[in-house]
């Protein structure tokens, strides 16, 4: 007499975060920090990278980039003699607006995890479905322009809760805008008690240096996800 | 003997299409006519509406308010004494990202469309999946605003295809960025050749006036879906 096998299936795991797993376990053992840049379309997420990218020291980056279709901001960080590899989520992943797990493992092969130390993947702008999609990465970087008005804490709290750093950026624009910076911080606070954050203008260059040395704090291991640092 | 039967299903209507031609059928026949409003998080619909809600003449508007989660938006509209109702997509629709044709028809009941001739529906803050989702309505108007940059058409081209109407938000602030007008435009014509524009400033009220009159031609029946206009 057979008994019946009964397997009970616990804290089961969704398909995204087994795969997310499996990719942060390819980037552990290639020794490669990852940060995954969210934010809404515009905020200045690939003007951040060529102000960073510049200036890395030692340190070897790579980007992966995520649009739904084009490839606009790869060619704008060429220049910076990184390796940059595209994901369209249009033609093959059907115009998602989000990268997942799955997209990102898509790309691997692509990506010279052994030549690299930092690797940056830049996400489909947008301030919903990114923040529910682990890619694999160590930390996640959130960027919020100040032309964006106050209240957005408030409307897309899981972005704003799912990041260990969150950039204020385009803050030379503020003389010539009715932002409450106090407001939005109030918010923000409400929403990710005490979460790091950074003042930055990509225009201008200011407040980016601290932002370059948060990177490199990552890459050292200094930073990791869940981490909240004093503000 | 019987014959078997064949049915030749062709051009079938998916299950949003279904839904929203229902609400289209409801608004045709109580006579509202419906606006999709849709743009990334931050680019101004709400102070947008503000303006123009102030000075409709004699039309009797409503508002459909679309977030993630709270009613920030759908407070902001209350003083202007038109119905608001507010959908939230998290609790009930599992955080989307964008409004359906199913989540408007679950608010039908909530919206007095006897009583008015204008329904604008505020769409989630998002330049991908509202633009792949109809909702009953007549025409659908985008926000994109000038501290987003030039490329953003390119970036999202079904977005800028999907509308009748592309509202320029924010030229108030043209003179302290680089961003170059005549480039957005060309870009906008390569994706969407000849779409009307209009380039206005929520905030100093700039071009506001043409908005509204361009929304009393809808209510008038002078603008239907799929028309341009001359530029």
């Amino acid at each position: 007499m057979h008994r019946t096998k009964v397997r009970v299936v616990e804290g089961v795991l969704d398909a995204n975060d087994t795969i997310a797993r499996a990719n942060r376990a390819d980037f552990d053992r290639a020794g490669v920090a990852v940060v995954n840049l969210m934010s809404a379309p515009g905020a200045g997420k690939t003007s951040l990278l060529e102000r960073v990218l510049a200036d890395l020291g030692g340190v070897r980056a790579g980007v992966l980039e995520g649009d739904v279709q084009g490839s606009l901001d790869a060619d704008r960080l060429t220049r910076f003699h990184v390796p940059v590899t595209q994901i369209n989520t249009d033609p093959g992943f059907g115009g998602e607006c989000h990268l997942d797990a799955n997209m990102v493992r898509s790309a691997l092969g692509d990506l010279p995890l052994e030549e690299i130390d930092l690797l940056v993947i830049e996400n489909v702008g947008n301030l919903v479905c990114p923040a529910e999609f682990r890619v694999g990465e160590d930390v996640r970087v959130m960027v919020s322009s100040v032309t964006e008005g106050e209240d957005k804490p408030l409307k897309y709290p899981l972005m704003f809760r799912a990041c260990e750093l969150v950039l204020v950026n385009k803050v030379d624009l503020l003389p010539h805008l009715d932002f409450d910076l106090d407001r939005f911080l109030y918010h923000l606070d409400a929403v990710h008690p005490g979460v790091p954050r950074m003042l930055v203008s990509a225009r201008t260059g200011e407040g980016v240096e601290g932002f370059r040395d948060w990177l490199l704090g990552v890459v050292a291991g200094g930073v990791a996800a869940g981490t909240v640092a004093p503000a």
